[in-house]
């Protein structure tokens, strides 16, 4: 039975409410583990505040699974009189880190097989003294990873970006034949050994409105993007495209292909919250451990109020077990933190 | 009961066939009357072709609506057997533009309450020595109109473009604070008038991934966007926003808003066909006359297969005699064609 580590994110945000309210509906029969790594004492002042019924138990590699209440693998001990929702500091941001290290470090000795990360923010990290720009990036710099990429997977759609977090003026130029053929190859690695789809269909959006309509409306089409699909297809993978961003979506929807790369953040991002606005999941692909990632931020503005949504937290922990599944004996890979 | 003028479009694209197969389906019980402005010949010739059995009369102001045979207002008479699926040429581009204009002056003679489109092509319309960029800019000619935009609508869906054909790169040259106020008033003026919605509630999508992040990711939201909904709040509209684009399409179709101000084509496309894929309609808001359209194109390369989907094609219909309505006595307002 796989364990898999869940990460509480900043202890001032809505993670503790998601891991709590996750836990109240699980499934005890279910075919992996839960195990959180984090705060009991910010654990239990979360849900004495917020009327929830739940019993935790610090646990060690070794020790049995409880059946009852929640397995903690305790890395921090915030004294919760100090904390204020919604308000990170140097303390909050270094416990927060420490989680994600602590995870990496229980993946490498095998104690659980993937994690599923909830919610930090990029302040509190600053606050915390680190200078990634974010979770994904810090989880490849502590895998020694650098050919990584985002996917946000669910039931209907899977989508991963040739660009991300970059102003709308900037997208333009980013993209390359390069950068685009690799993101196809990234994706189409993912959908096999993650996936287990043996021939993943893979659907390349255009960038501008119908596709360009040959040059008439933007030429990237014909400069990067079909040339970098031409180059997938040499390497045998089924790649096609690149299509009018307005359909293509819906087709994937129809089932016709196993994920879309798209070229910039809200290309993919609108059509996938519009299916999966709750249930979405984000999958750090090429990383050599199993991450998942709920696919929302810390909520500092609905923390502590008890009105956070936990599908997503259920939905990422729930894949982080079906790619730890499919990977099998081949992961976690050799790898040092 | 009104009437609703049904142009035929390109003459060798899916226009007569989507017709054809609407009259087969529609419902004789309805509440208002479609009549096709087009050519005979080549509707008899489309339906031998595709083999659907129906009856044709040619009808002019003052006969008696058919009660079997779909009532055709003849305009042209090309001769079938000098024509190709999907290869327009002179004749046939004339005889397209000449739909529209007879179509505009029914309209104008109040013979037809509200015109519905079926496709051109730009190409076309070249062929006839015509140079508007499309179809709405030669309504807007012929109808004297500098005020008009581009909404796609649906049951749960409604979006505006504040640019719309133009390359990616050009998007961000384009939105100004007049360009998206003036876009914010047109939309709420079309929604009062022609969906009868009171006080509608409009949401602004913002331009760049998470709505700018306050400025780290682009702050079009703070320079352009969101001066411009204030200007509109200040003139009384409930214009809401700027939204991250990502999510706001979630909250339109949840019914939180009437209709999403976008920024760009693929902006409001994307998630709009995703929800609406055979069932959108464009509607062409601001005009002194009722157009609706379907919102697909010619699609030269399924023309004469028998394979179109004329679902648009009757939500358009559909949509333009509930606008007619209404507008009620309002309209059609006085134009000079």
């Amino acid at each position: 039975m796989k364990r898999i580590g869940i990460t509480m994110g900043c202890p001032v945000g809505i993670g503790p409410e998601i891991i709590l309210k996750y836990f109240q509906s699980f499934d005890k029969n279910s075919e992996f583990s839960p195990i959180v790594i984090g705060d009991v004492g910010v654990l239990r002042h979360s849900a004495d505040h917020l009327g929830i019924e739940l019993d935790y138990v610090e646990w060690s590699p070794g020790d049995e699974m409880p059946k009852q209440q929640i397995p903690v693998f305790a890395v921090s001990q915030l004294d919760p009189t100090l904390l204020a929702w919604g308000k990170p500091n140097r303390m909050t941001g270094m416990a927060m880190a420490a989680y994600i290290e602590t995870a990496v470090q229980l993946v490498h000795q095998n104690v659980v097989q993937a994690i599923t990360t909830c919610p930090i923010s990029k302040y509190a990290l600053q606050l915390a003294g680190f200078t990634y720009p974010g979770h994904t990036e810090m989880l490849a710099s502590l895998t020694s990873c650098e050919n990584f990429s985002m996917m946000i997977a669910g039931e209907k759609l899977r989508v991963t970006l040739v660009t991300i977090h970059c102003s709308f003026t900037e997208i333009t130029q980013q993209p390359s034949v390069q950068r685009v053929h690799k993101q196809i190859g990234i994706t189409n690695i993912s959908l096999i050994e993650d996936f287990a789809i043996s021939t993943p269909r893979i659907a390349v959006a255009g960038l501008n409105p119908h596709g360009g309509e040959s040059g008439i409306l933007g030429n990237e089409e014909e400069t990067i993007i079909s040339p970098a699909i031409e180059q997938a297809r040499q390497e045998g993978i089924d790649a096609l495209g690149p299509f009018p961003p307005d359909t293509v979506f819906y087709q994937a929807v129809q089932g016709n292909y196993d994920a879309v790369v798209c070229m910039y953040h809200d290309q993919g991002l609108i059509p996938f919250k519009l299916i999966h606005f709750h249930d979405g999941v984000n999958v750090t692909i090429g990383l050599p451990l199993v991450r998942t990632s709920v696919d929302h931020g810390t909520a500092y503005d609905i923390a502590g109020r008890g009105i956070a949504n936990f599908e997503s937290l259920a939905a990422a922990v729930k894949l982080a077990n079906q790619i730890a599944t499919n990977r099998g004996e081949r992961y976690p890979q050799p790898f040092h933190p």
